[in-house]
Parts: structure tokens; sequence; C-alpha cells
């Protein structure tokens, strides 16, 4: 794997800029752990989620950068109205989820006047020290109304992670006392920006493409990715990496495990479908919201904190099926739209890709001729996931074998598991 | 009253520049009136409600400054997600409402593969031209809860004008025909962005500080102001001009209507609350949305294009209570401290307030102090409507007799009004 970077130095490759110009790195050095830990084991405790420590891990490794920790009311109100930030200086950045930490009434009046609190994992693990701190209203209306553009009923995070969450939010700059770990066996895949930046300096790269997924890689998203190596190559550059950026963070239940989807992608590189060279894979670790164009722009500004001066968009990012209604969630050409307009984003080259479907006629994957409309097959995620949970295949050519398998294996475990209780139960 | 502006001249105060640089100006020249008429009259037509009415009159002086018609979807995304425009030389401007024209679907068959449209007022005269239209979806319910930041039933300005609206929206620049007028009385206060700096001008203001309202003002509001006058005296400002601005578009029906607010207000002046001198009452021709945070913003950034550098916010600015909860809609001061982060207003001197109540001791409106409260009496907006609809008097000192006896005389008007069908029917 990667060496080490030397802890406090940033190591930035020249593409582009953190957002604020410093990486922010909210992880204490090894040298001082020790001492923080007795400081924080004085201090009130607050219990995270599982949730709340993958947003821990997402600020302390600089993806949010220049943000140092969950934010105070000063920063929420900002990313609410104006998906931005203002900073000191005047420069604006893009900040347009918000990244909160919720607490309930108990845990406000256990706080009381102390100005910081030590931050406890979900096995009870001291975490981070949460300095500085501001306690705000927790107006859950607004901040679901504002941030998803709709108020319907079964939106995956706002479900399991608002509507339960507490009536204040805790905001603060983090110390973060020990790296995040998942002991997934996927670890070393969770590459920090810093990481990132230096494989990519290691590497020789003049320029970065970044495509952010949470679903299996088709053939069709491989030829956007191959295109686009082809179109930085014809623009003059000379050693275009791509960045595969699987999300890594909460997902919702019927989109394929990270495990799953890591041994796919895997499979797609194996296989040849991309190139070993010019590629890397690692995972982001932030939770999926669901929540289209105002999502789109955290998971591009995310990748710029990494050092991708490139970004694929494609169409409806980070969009859903409308919870209660018969109809997508956003307007699929919203994303790739606000994403181009977002403030603190200019700097980034915004791709905006052609929709790939599958050519009946040349029994593969290629960019759709609206002038052979009815040669071509649109295969959604729904459709693939239905394909693999019912064991049928595909048609050839639009995934490759060794990648399709993986998920025929998934459905046929999951199809196992779910059947057992029940049949245990008769 | 003023002396006309010469057309075509662009006149600013050299207060502050409106946003963009130059004051939009969508009337038509008087020379060019008849001709255009006659091309109006071919295009196809699209009737407008007296809301759309109320915006038109809006864009076409340049209170919206650098908008020159109703938005395309480009502004509109920009305003729904960043409450603000980047201009093409990169600068950055508020626009936090949606300035929209929703028409159904009947209308965008007619108007077919038209580039201009006629519109036609609510009496069936035509009013302006749009040009290089472009019709997109009106997605309500991202409107409404990116906008309000809540989705429930009976905020006012939704229930009324979006709710049934059509499914479109018709963006393009505006060439108005015709000046807007309302033959109500009231229409030579309502001098425009142009008007008002000349004015600034010709007063030889060095500072102009603008108070929006929609409430009869009581003392306390003339505390603050004449305050606010008196601090500005105190940094050095020699003739510090109060815009005295109501705002006359839609307003609840619950609210007290303008004309009466106009008399109240010149009331008001004539027993001396308020100084003529250095005063000047006009109208604020736009709707009311009732968008709290979201909201201020635009009432303060129109007050820009009018030549006002400084601007009052206090409680809850364009707040209501919440439509289905027992609590404000908004926090309070997240008014404040949204118009004080907002993009494009970092120019706009905002002047926060400290709340006025009436002390039971001097018997009079005075700041608050927080070391006596007990002394104090707060008297809401709707405690003030309920003692003027009861015929009881408020505390002697909350407002002048003369403004009292205008919202009196309202109030007994209304009842005898309600009374009349009632008896009529037992």
């Amino acid at each position: 794997m990667l060496q080490a970077t030397v802890s406090g130095t940033v190591i930035k490759s020249s593409l582009i800029e953190p957002d604020g110009g410093v990486l922010v790195d909210a992880r204490v050095p090894e040298s001082e752990r020790g001492s923080k830990t007795l400081e924080a084991e004085l201090l009130p405790k607050v219990s995270l989620a599982k949730i709340d420590v993958e947003w821990v891990h997402v600020i302390s490794e600089g993806w949010a950068s220049p943000l140092k920790g969950f934010m105070r009311e000063n920063e929420y109100l900002q990313s609410l109205h104006f998906n931005s930030l203002r900073m000191e200086n005047g420069t604006v950045v893009n900040m347009s989820l918000p990244i909160v930490l919720a607490i309930d009434d108990e845990t406000k009046e256990r706080i009381g006047s102390s100005k910081d609190v030590g931050l406890v994992g979900p096995e009870g693990d001291l975490l981070a020290i949460l300095r500085s701190i501001e306690i705000y209203k927790h107006n859950k209306e607004e901040r679901i109304t504002r941030t998803w553009g709709t108020a319907a009923p079964g939106l995956p995070y706002v479900d399991e992670f608002i509507i339960p969450a507490g009536n204040w939010l805790l905001g603060g700059d983090l110390e973060v006392l020990k790296p995040i770990k998942y002991n997934d066996g996927l670890d070393h895949y969770r590459l920090s920006p810093k990481q990132l930046r230096h494989e990519f300096d290691r590497r020789r790269a003049d320029a970065v493409f970044a495509f952010q997924l949470r679903n299996p890689v088709h053939n069709g998203h491989a030829l956007l990715m191959n295109d686009t190596r082809r179109r930085l190559l014809e623009m003059g550059y000379k050693n275009p990496i791509l960045l595969l950026h699987p999300l890594g963070g909460f997902t919702k239940a019927d989109d394929v495990p990270l495990g799953v989807r890591m041994e796919q992608h895997c499979k797609v590189l194996e296989d040849g479908v991309l190139d070993h060279e010019t590629t890397i894979v690692a995972i982001f670790p932030s939770p999926m919201h669901y929540a289209g164009p105002t999502e789109v722009q955290w998971h591009a500004k995310a990748r710029v904190n990494a050092g991708a001066n490139f970004y694929i968009v494609g169409r409806d990012p980070a969009g859903m099926g409308h919870p209660t209604e018969k109809r997508d969630l956003y307007d699929p050409d919203h994303g790739k739209k606000v994403l181009s307009m977002a403030p603190g984003l200019e700097k980034l080259n915004i791709l905006p890709f052609r929709v790939a479907a599958y050519d009946t006629v040349a029994k593969k994957m290629a960019f759709f001729d609206p002038s052979r409309s009815k040669e071509f097959l649109f295969i959604s995620g729904t459709k693939m996931r239905t394909y693999a949970r019912n064991g049928e295949n595909p048609p050839d050519g639009f995934m490759c074998p060794g990648g399709w398998e993986v998920l025929v294996k998934y459905y046929e475990r999951s199809v196992t598991e779910e059947a057992m209780p029940a049949a245990a139960s008769a």
C-alpha cells in the first residue's frame, strides 16, 4: 500500500488547492494521544451513533476542509441557505450539506456549561474531543426541507438519522484521538485526501478525474471513464489518472453493500475493463444523503480536497425515486446544472457525460445515438439488481463476466439468508 | 412631488451601487410604445394575475437588478440553491426569492415555439412583452420547501399563488409597455429606485437608512429610527436620511391594509414623531412572502438598488407564526444572522436593533433593560391589532394619538362591514 505520510506536513499535489488553502487534519499526533486521552476522560461525554462516527472520519481527514469540526450555527446557516461558507479573507468555499451532530435534551443538560466535550463511539471507546462547543436548536423540518427540497416521508437519511435525532445541534472543533478504522477488511482502501494527493504526485498525474459511484461498475460507466481519459489526452494532458471512488458510508437498504461493490470493482480491473496503471480505487468515507443537486456539490467538493481537478457528472447524480410520488425526486438535469453554477466550485473542471446505453445491434454499451434510439436499451440500477436477484443474465457486453458473477453470488447469498428464518419458523 | 427623471439616464446617488452596476429599467421609452404595442398584439398572449403584475412592476423599475425579467431556469436554480446569482464577470449578487411567472399546460401549448410573448393584465390590457422566453418545469414542492423551509399548509403566499399555479415557469426579458399604476390614490408614493436615488441626491444625503415595515408605526419603531439617526450622526454623517418604506404588494388577510397604513404613517409624521425634513415615505411595491431569513435578504437587496446603504433589521424579520405548530416559523434571530452572512450583501451596512418595549414606569416605549425586565411590557403586532379591534386603548405613549385613531377607525369600519351580511341574512 501507500507509504505513510509524514504527520503534520501538508502534502498537496499541484493540481488543485484544497478549499481554504490547507487540508484540515484533525487527528491528534501520536505523541499527544496519551495526554489528550487523559484530558478527554475528564470531560462530559457525548455518545456517537455509527453515522456520527462516519462524519468524524470525514471531517478528521479534511474531506470537508476548511471545516474543522461539526458545524456551529454560523456555518450551519450558511450551508443551509447558501450551500457555501464565506471565509475570513472573503473567499467562498462550497459547503452544501449541513455536517452536524445532533444531541438530545439529556445530553445538553449533562454538558452544562463545559467548553469541551469527549465523543464516545458506539462501542464505548473515547474517539475525540470537541472543542469550544456551541449548542443550538435543531429545527429538523427546516433542515430537511432546505436540504432535500421535499418533506415527503421515506427519505432514507432523514428517516434513519434526523427524525429520531435530538432537538439540539452541537458544534465545535474536532480533535480525533485515534484514526477511525472499520476492521471490515477494506480499511486499506480508505485513503485520506492527504494519501490520495501523495499518490497522485507519486504517479506524476497531470490531471485527476474523479468518478463518484454507489453502484456496481457496468460497461457503460467504463466506457465513459475511458472516454474521459481519451478526451483529457486529446486536451494535451500526458498522464490523466482516474480516481474510481465508491462511497463507503451509509447507503439505503436496497443498494449493493460496500464489500460486494469493492469485490465487483476489483474484478472490473482484473478483467481489464479499466486500466490498473492509470486508475486508483479508493473508498470515499462519507454517508449518502440522496439529496440530488445539493449532495452532488458535496461529492465534488470533497474530491477537490482530495486533489481531483476534474469531476465526472451524469444524469441525476445522488438522486432517487420520489418517496411518495411516481417520479424522480429531482429533475435529472438539475444535478449537473447546479454543480456547474455552485459557489466555490468554479476552480473544478466539470465533465458532464453523454448517456451510455446498451446498443442492441453492436451488442455492447455505447453512447446513445438519438438517430437510432430504438436500437438502444436503457438498463437502470433497479433493472440491473432485478436481473442479478433473479439469476438472469443481462445482455452480453453489459458488464464483464467476473464482475457480474460477484453480484449474482451476492444475491444468491441474500436470498438464502432471507429464506432461512422463514424456514426455521415454518 | 418629484420631478420626472430623464428617461434612459441612470441616476445613481453615490452612496451605493445598484447590484450589477446599472439599475435595470425595463419600461419602454414613450417614443417606442406605439410600435412595440403593435408588435405585442401579434404575439401569443399570457394572462397575468394581480400578483404577477406586482412582480412586473418590481422588475421593471429595477428593484431586482440585475434581473431583467422573470427568471429563466439558470437564475431560478441559483436563487433556490444559493440565494444569489453569479454574473458573467464573476461577481455575485444577492437573489434570495425566485421571481418567476407560472403558466398552465394550455398556455404553454398556446405559446408553442414563439420566442416572445405578450403579457396581458387582469383587465385585459396589454402590459408587456417577454423576450427570448424559456419554459421549464415548476416543481412546486421543491420551490416551496427550499424557499420557506417548511411544507406545512397555511403559508399565505404558497396557498394563494403557488399551489393553484400552473406546472410550468416562463422566463424571459421584460419590456413593459406602460408604467404600472394602481389608481388607488397612493401612486404618488410609489417612487421607483431611480426616483428615490434622485431624491436622496437632491436632499444631499450622506447616508440613507431603510426601514422595511408592513405594520403601523408605533413609538418603539420611532424610537429606533430616531436612535439610528443619532448613531449615524455620532458616526460622523452630516445628513442621514430615513427611508420609511412600507411594503405595498400582497399581504396576508389579517395584516392592516396598505391604505390604512399609509394614513397612519402620515399621522406619525404630522404628529412630529418622525421628522419630515429627514424622512422619505414611499411604497415598496413587492408582494410579501413571509419567508423569514430568505425574504429579509430580498427586502435588503431591493433597498440597495434604491440607494440605501444602511438597513435596519429587527427580531424575526418577514416572519410569522408557524401555520400548524404553536411556535414562530423561524428562529427570531436567524433573520439578522442570515442577512449578515448573505452573499452579495457585503457592501450593505446592516444595523441590528435593540428590542424596544413599553416601559411601564417611564410610561413610554424604551429600549428593553434586562435588569428591570418586569417593568417592561411587550406589545406584539397581534396584541396591537386586538386592542384596536376591541376599541381598547393601548398604554399611554405606545403610539401617537393621531396614528392610533386611524387604526381604531379602520377596525370600526371592518367590524361594521363584517356584521352587515350577517345581519342581512339573519
